[in-house]
């Protein structure tokens, strides 16, 4: 049977709501148009109140993460210490950044599908008393698994380092109160929560951060933030910005404020609540111990590779999900429950898993998936 | 909860596929222009096919009941005596439009929700040998109900009235074959099966229906289709055409060829049961006696009226479904099972039904709705 929905459910790059998608229909403009330098300062301060900061907000030309290499080279330098919460692939790439930028990386590591807590890392800092910076993931891309940035806030604030928050695949998805929890500094890319084509990079620091900033020694250019923060003064950037993301953040910004945070953040759940509902009712199992609202994470069933799912879920139903990463490739697929994915994708997502389940001859309920969904949709 | 996704599921107009969209954002053509008549010649050919006819279709600046007046206006001539089928809003239409241009109606009226048959067609016909056409609905919209246009083709081509099929709501969407069947004369607009935006009305003829035109004394001018056949023969129109519509129809029409007639039938009818499951499943009554893949009608329960079900529909839930017609407005609503609407919309579909009984506090098992599609989809 034909499809004409394509629905994207990955957890990144996510769909585009229409009216984001139609600000890049339109004739683009010179950077330096008033219009542009306008939309420019009011996304980047929606962009700080969505990140909840009153500090600045930067906007790179780049995907997620070359807001979090523009994070380690402007704050690290060769020979610091920083701790990096390794629990999935997004983990092991603060580390491998940290090893690139010359760090002296102290790893907490944890098993994919597991989580450090604030306990653990405040251990960690009492043995490392002259770390410079702690890094982890507001929700782990790889694992589906949420971080208690609050709780790793409220212990690094008690010391002399900074918190870098990788928020690529949480922000405008789950709960992140940058300047009440107490976190340093924040990257995150277009791409996920923000309803937009991956291309614009963000990172947002405050006067804790900004102090090693000012006293970097790497070498760098393109990512310099002193750069950016002197043309931020005037509205403007040293290079030129993706503009066009912009004009469409600018439109995804007003969608964002229309609905709420609170009310966004409880979609998520919601969402993430029937999917993993779903999950369940069709015998399969969750990959988390800790099943974050922003990616849902789920074990490929014995006997079976995850391409044998994600392979007919995009080229037979038109629904395109995620496979595993690293050892996991595959082991484990994934859903994202961000930016504008609602319920009726969701629901599409969880039929095409019927459907493939079926076709593997995987033994449920016909029916039982799309009902716990609207179930839980229902409570 | 926001939902992004806004379905549009009423039985026309449907929504448009991507690549239909995707044309209507390239600068408009001339529709003089070599490019534009070319794909004028093509979308022809295609519009032939899609009728099963080797006889010219010719493209209108009009919506269906443009077409509709059309047929009346070139093919009867005041005082003729025409037989109309009116089982519907629609069947209606043909005989206000038999009245407007002096006919001698005729008319075999059935309750809503049923349907003449051939043979009671063929009794009306012994008794009215002087009849010139008869008209009728492929898909009574109004009702859900489609007709036995084959049947009735049979009988009135061993005498010497035309058939004249209002095929507004089936062509594209149920099986049609014009000279296979012996159809004289189909009408039919773009805002349905075709998955275009209305305002392209349709009408081919078969020999025996062009003798009646060109025989034909009404007075006419947009709507003459003689000088529609005189500029047709070097690939023009002799008033400004949609050439907008038209070339998005070119797009519509190559996705129509990829999936094959056959299939795209097959998918209606698949379609219309898995709403058929849903609806019984949740304890509410078909309208139609014979029910047909186009539209599906569904009796609103008693102590509730249709806007009570259609206003949440689309203000809570972001998904256009239609109410009732006629003397039925607030006794019915009807979903479309047409164009591009595909498996994932009707099942979103489904959802938000379950989702407004629920808030009526009508009272059936959360998902029952969704579980019985989906079952009806893995058949």
């Amino acid at each position: 049977m034909k499809f004409f929905n394509r629905f994207l459910l990955a957890p990144g790059p996510t769909p585009l709501p229409e009216e984001v998608r139609l600000e890049a229909v339109k004739d683009i403009y010179h950077h330096k148009h008033p219009k542009a330098k306008k939309v420019f300062q009011k996304v980047t301060e929606d962009l700080k109140w969505l990140i909840g900061t009153k500090h600045n907000v930067y906007q790179l030309a780049s995907s997620g993460t070359g807001a979090m290499e523009a994070a380690m080279q402007n704050l690290v330098n060769p020979g610091d210490k920083v701790i990096v919460i390794n629990a999935g692939n997004f983990g092991g790439r603060w580390s491998k950044l940290a090893k690139a930028f010359g760090a002296n990386l102290v790893e907490i590591k944890k098993e994919w599908g597991d989580m450090a807590s604030a306990e653990e890392l405040e251990g960690v800092l009492k043995q490392n008393p002259d770390t410079v910076a702690v890094f982890c993931q507001l929700s782990e891309t790889s694992t589906g698994t949420c971080c208690d940035a609050e709780g790793f806030a409220k212990v690094v604030s008690k010391t002399n380092a900074i918190l870098v928050v990788d928020a690529v695949s949480g922000l405008g998805v789950v709960p992140l109160k940058m300047d009440e929890w107490g976190v340093d500094c924040v990257a995150a890319g277009s791409q996920k929560g923000l309803m937009l084509p991956p291309g614009l990079g963000l990172i947002a620091m405050n006067d804790k951060a900004w102090k090693l900033v000012e006293a970097n020694k790497q070498n760098k250019f393109y990512f310099d933030l002193r750069l950016f923060q002197k043309k931020l003064e005037k509205w403007d950037t040293p290079w030129t910005p993706p503009i066009g993301i912009i004009m469409q953040a600018d439109k995804a910004m007003e969608l964002v404020k229309e609905e709420g945070l609170e009310n966004l953040w409880a979609r998520s759940t919601k969402l993430a609540d029937g999917l993993r509902a779903a999950i369940k009712a069709l015998g399969l199992e969750l990959f988390s111990k800790y099943p974050g609202d922003a990616v849902t994470t789920v074990k490929v069933p014995e006997g079976f590779v995850t391409k044998q799912i994600t392979g007919p879920f995009r080229d037979k139903y038109n629904i395109t999900i995620a496979g595993g990463q690293g050892d996991y490739e595959e082991k484990m697929f994934r859903f994202g429950t961000m930016g504008c994915m609602d319920m009726y994708t969701e629901l599409a997502g969880v039929a095409a898993l019927e459907m493939v389940l079926k076709d593997l001859g995987w033994k449920f309920t016909p029916g039982a998936g799309v009902a716990a969904f609207m179930a839980e949709m229902m409570k």
